[in-house]
């Protein structure tokens, strides 16, 4: 194990006294994680332009409180896909989460079920998804990447059916993945025990053998990535509703509802795929117009905040995916902390959804927001 | 009384030298009050978002000065309600001014009455509210919240009656209220000594009694939040003209206005109710166009000088409350501070009115704004 | 003389050797003027706001150059009123130049002279009028501050005709002014020889009495303030032509010019004026727009550069005005400094224009600029 | 030679570790290069406005991944000119290379033909052209000054024809370039063994002789630059085909093109002409629309890394130009650096092409762009 990978300090039995919204796990997480490894965990590809325009992004609005409107029956339950949610709020698939925990993937689920939250488990886990199912509670999904070979991306949904989760979710904006020039500053690596648990016994297929003029990114990495064709198959095989996560351009979000699949995840992948795609939420209303008011649609990109999660769903989304508040709070006080992280979470959102007069998540929509800029042009 | 909320300094018998403009009371405000102390006056709920929205908002805007033009016969009168006032500039309802100087709002008051100027006495008053009453001068009105049953909000609209306020403003906009993280860090505890005095003797009504699915908010907090139901009682109860304290979104403002209710108050709590909420000078431009140019609308939210009241009266207020500069005002020489601060303040007012053209406040209209912002597209 | 007021440095004899440009002039001001009297040259008032704003709004612009323009005719004569100049920077009037540099305005005016430059005298100039007007070569103008009571402001006006200046400017828009908070701050005061040379021996009038219910500002103040009456009265009066200095209304403007004055100085008096006021540049189109084309105009408000003056021109002013960096180079080099920096500033409108294909100030239009704004909506 | 133009420490032999990214190389330079050198080659013209303009103008737009495209067979390949180039990123013209290292525009040639580059080889190159020439590869052209005297420019064209170079860039943008400010201030010099070996044994021709009223701008330095009729002249004489670099303005583009010439450069110089032109991505779109879709455009202007490239391609580039990076890369590890800078921001502009689902440079449009700014207007 790579001594940078330490935390700093031992992670508590409890919930630090001085959280008091769920972001303050992200302000504190430098008390709880070692300095590489946050590196990595907070990095962005790149230079970080998108990761830091996911934050931005929900600066540039304003949320419209409402007067007098009766809430006391107020609820945040929604279904999605078939399935009923308490709330909408789910735990992001974050890969190799023993970098933030010993208990990693294993203490989420069990937040996930002690706060009837959902939970999307990682193709890249460092625990086996069979085990993470076994904790996860009923809202349980799987993300999946294809895999170089068809019979190991058949293995893992096989696998993932047969564990009992609700929904194949399929990641496809990562197929390449440029690393953050913090981290590589910081000299992150991985450490030797932080492996892909689902992935072992399968082989190291070769790496594609490039000509003269053969590009190291076009017929070396993208040779193999997943195109509609290998969807279209995925499909034919699922057994579980297929959603895909990873969309930004609205004719992408046309043609893949077309395609037939569950519903879509408007997500740059917390800004760790392309280093300058847009904020996530600046890309959200244009997937929403275009695939109609009741296609499912999730979100994940910047949410740090129940007043970030009430501005996503104003702004078209069904429910929002939490990734790196789920990994601060993990690393900060275990399943403890994420489960404690998920409910500052949830009554923030249900203090602005009261303030805002809607007591249900089919009342927020466009109107309860206002452009937080300038007055006069 | 916690060692924490005693001031830096005792407060001086006399206006502090380098006041030059009534932002300088903010500018001095650690001086004569303890950091705890302050950070919870200046702090807004959560992140303070809102709180420095309102600050922001008012360098949007530039005033046009205009030539030639004789004020001399100039004046800042102004009938709110039926009342006459001198000036439109108000004390806002601020909670709790022992914090900033043992005579509190009864020091506020003689500064109003000095001052000819308006003041709004609060539920949260560390005075009672007869006290206040009697050295307010007369365009004195009383701040309401709706108390967890009938009776007692009914107690307090009686005893303002009695006590010859001449308005009733109910503040709607704070049914939940976060704290301010800033004000949490810094360790801030209410003191002992600083209770609501108007509140004595009231039963503490049981908290609601949740069952396993209910939630803390909406079934819990919210269960005894006004509705449209609890207004309507009121005003049939009520003998004295209600204002509504609180109002941002349009379409709220047009459904009071047809309530029935004496005037609004544009207000996002001075940043103190949801965290993300507009600024209040963002949402006034939409409040008055949905109400009509002679419905009555006041203003607060940011206000540090006559500038700023100036821009708000060019928007659509017909005048403003003044809630952090009073405590720092009166934080800082008592009433004689306060009564400073309102004369700097009107004269500062005054100086933009003679400057850009306006002997009177009804000349002071949109056309005096220009974007602060870039000339070309 | 108050010690605060000494240059830290006795002025050198000679050009500094790190004046690359003509704002240098400004960037080393610390070096030649005494932090109080800097604070007060520099300072706009109030809190500087306009005075910020000034110096701002030229970066929201580009200048777009051309190609292959034969500009070896090229040259930056114009005609203002009905006198031919060389060049269409002029000096502003600018209070006080005593305390830049003993010999003041007089050093000035031979930096006039020497550069073919106009130069406007100010009523409140440290030396006497007569005495500038000797120095400044042809084109000098006299700038006219209304005096409580016709007769000075008569003696001053015949006293200006006498001398042989060519055009009144009279300054509009500082009927009031704020200090400036840091000038305040500072603790600048006017030194004891540094009288208004131009006013000795003017009688004090009394100041108004106020009764009871009165405003300083506006009974006060305002009292004596000019007005259209005041204007017209004074354009029978004098024998030159009567420019107006201070507009920024598109409505003014039009008022003033059907008044029949004979140029407008689209100004906020370099941010002393109305604290909040816009930056002059950003009222200046719509000033052009109110009186066509062919009206003179001319511009002040954070002139630093020729690419300034080259917007400004760009914008429709037919000259500018230079302020405070005058008083810089005045501190810095006496009249050699000023003329030095007239010299850079001329060279350097020179190099715009040659760059931007303009040979002439009739060929500097709108549409040799673009926004320095982004570039998607 | 001057002290200060030593490097602070010999360029070393080979790649710095710690180059992750094409702009590493900037991000180290001052590692490589001492200060008032580098202040030199990173500064802009005056106060540096327009070359932050270019960097911070990539910064407004965003690139919109696509999902599932097939990629597998993209290149990077286009034909400029009538010349087939293998990816769209050349060598820009940058003079006087050794002052980054002694080997200068020789190292730089290498570079080019070790990456398939097209490289366009200054005027002012610190080597021979036809040294430069011998190892550059197919893909060179040669950029022109206009010279003192048609002779000289004749003398200047033959040479790069008989050399073998592709084309003729002729830069028009530069007809006064007033120096860095920060340059000036660092004291930086042009060290004597730094000269413009293709000017050796031209005649210094008399500077113009100005009379009493002329400007040593219009009638001095603008007397001898390029007009209309010289281009003319020059495209009548060139047996090559004619590029013109420096264009901002539509009117020129189209003037250009009506001309006759093969191509435009849409440039600002890299910001060192006039300093306050708007960055050359702002005036991009304006130039392609001016133009039409087919004709060739060239971009230089802020390229920092493969996104940008992309950017600017997506804007209407075909091709763009790297100026200050090959500099810095040059300094850091000579040819090889370079070739290294060229690997990585082809890497980088093909990794953008694949996430963005665009296989060729033709599919690269405007919708592959959002803005990068806020959500509501």
């Amino acid at each position: 194990m790579n001594a940078n990978q330490h935390p700093a300090t031992p992670p508590p039995a409890a919930i630090p006294a001085d959280v008091h919204c769920a972001q303050d796990y992200e302000t504190l997480a430098s008390r709880y994680i070692a300095a590489p490894t946050l590196a990595y965990i907070a990095g962005g590809s790149g230079r970080g332009v998108t990761a830091a325009a996911n934050l931005a992004s929900f600066s540039d609005l304003a949320i419209v409180p409402r007067l007098l409107r009766d809430v006391s029956t107020g609820h945040t339950r929604r279904v999605l896909g078939a399935q009923p949610f308490e709330h909408p709020l789910l735990l992001a698939p974050v890969a190799h989460q023993k970098l933030a925990h010993a208990e990693g993937e294993l203490a989420c689920a069990r937040a996930a079920q002690a706060t009837d939250s959902g939970i999307v488990c990682s193709t890249l886990s460092s625990h086996r998804l069979e085990d993470i199912s076994r904790l996860a509670g009923p809202r349980r999904w799987f993300q999946l990447y294809f895999q170089p070979g068809r019979n190991a991306t058949l293995d893992l949904l096989r696998r993932a059916e047969d564990a009992g989760f609700g929904a194949i979710v399929v990641t496809l904006d990562a197929a390449v993945q440029a690393a953050s020039l913090d981290a590589l500053q910081a000299g992150f690596r991985l450490p030797a025990d932080c492996v892909a648990a689902n992935l072992r016994g399968h082989e190291n297929l070769s790496s594609p053998v490039l000509a003269g003029n053969d590009s190291r990114i076009f017929q070396g990495l993208m040779r193999d990535a997943p195109t509609w064709r290998d969807l279209d198959w995925l499909m034919t095989q699922s057994h579980l509703p297929v959603w895909v996560k990873g969309v930004l351009h609205p004719q992408d979000a046309r043609d893949l509802q077309q395609r037939g699949v569950a519903g879509l995840v408007v997500s740059n992948h917390g800004g760790r795929g392309l280093d300058g795609a847009p904020a996530s939420l600046r890309a959200l209303p244009g997937v929403r117009a275009a695939v109609g008011a009741s296609f499912s649609l999730l979100f994940d990109g910047g949410i740090r905040s129940g007043a970030d999660a009430f501005k996503a769903l104003a702004l078209g989304a069904d429910a929002v995916l939490i990734g790196r508040l789920q990994l601060y709070a993990l690393a900060a006080a275990g399943a403890l902390g994420v489960a404690h992280m998920l409910k500052l979470m949830r009554e923030e959102l249900e203090v602005c959804m009261a303030l805002a007069g809607c007591p249900t998540l089919d009342d927020i929509g466009g109107d309860a927001l206002m452009p937080a800029a300038p007055l006069l042009p």
